[in-house]
């Protein structure tokens, strides 16, 4: 599972970190397995964990005083799970994180994270990269959330997260993009007539 | 204009920057003042600036086919705006940046930043403590949008947010929040009465 991470580090910091370094990460980084509808966060907990998904697939979600959830992310291989405000401020998190499939992961602690930063430069490099991607990837999401119609919603999921489409249970996806079950299934059908 | 911006970074770095670094950012800063209702980005062009807000108030708004605004961020003194994404990528933005009131602004543009980094290591101190917070910001105001009812909005802009409120009109407001202007009313004077 380690190799997975190596490849992504080397792949997303343009560089090729040494074996030296990688020990860093080997230490920091634990093996966790989560079974399919299992949780790696509850509401109410502290996210203990930042998690790099190795295998498998994950949603955070919301759910309001009414029972209903609201998904705030999906994660597929290669992609990262916490609730960074949590982890970081150590206060109870208002998410849950669970798993759609079987999950390998790769989780570390906030200690772990901090330790880690002082020991490898590759570390902090690939932080400002990640943190820089993570927020405009979620400007976007919230530009797509209040201001695109439900056609260009789910075309935008269509050309940009195709896996979501094939891995994710038609409610979720609805949810995800903010679109009841029935109009999320007569935009899909719409677009495949055209 | 330029003590405001050391003020701040001596505030968000919980460190003092010396006269030596601080020149590195006067270099990189120019003055610019945007009158109200001019626009410091319009959707199409690529963003030029990251501005830091020493005096004023801004939107960044999109505007959909049908002609109706979505804002997606309101910015105050010691505020950053710009499109991240426009900026680093040299990409036409979707959005619009408007003054609100006349703003006095330090802007940077992308090439004096990737030089700054290079001298000020207080900059990259600033650059990763910013990076995460935008990224809390944004995942929560995502979460509020998708999940919050119209009462809990307002509640929560009115307790994070309380210069908004004032500062920015009722419409605007509204549209920020997702609600009709009629159902952000509603709402104010329900909450007055309790």
């Amino acid at each position: 599972m380690y190799e997975l991470l190596r490849a992504y580090l080397n792949k997303i910091t343009s560089s090729t970190v040494s074996d030296e370094e990688f020990q860093f990460f080997e230490a920091a980084y634990s093996e966790k397995k989560v079974k399919k509808k299992q949780f790696l966060l509850h509401e109410g907990s502290i996210c203990r964990y930042m998690a790099f998904i190795a295998k498998g697939a994950m949603r955070q979600y919301t759910i309001d005083d009414k029972g209903v959830e609201h998904i705030a992310r999906f994660g597929i291989e290669e992609w990262w799970m916490s609730d960074r405000e949590s982890f970081t401020s150590l206060t109870p998190s208002r998410y849950n994180i669970e798993a759609i499939e079987d999950c390998d992961l790769l989780v570390a602690t906030n200690e772990k994270l901090i330790l880690l930063r002082e020991q490898s430069p590759l570390f902090v490099k690939m932080g400002v990269i990640l943190d820089e991607k993570s927020y405009i990837a979620s400007q976007k999401r919230l530009d797509v959330t209040i201001s695109y119609t439900a056609e260009e919603k789910v075309i935008y999921m269509m050309e940009n997260h195709p896996q979501f489409m094939q891995r994710f249970p038609q409610s979720m996806l609805a949810s995800y993009l903010g679109l009841t079950p029935e109009t999320l299934s007569r935009v899909r059908k719409q677009l495949l007539q055209k």
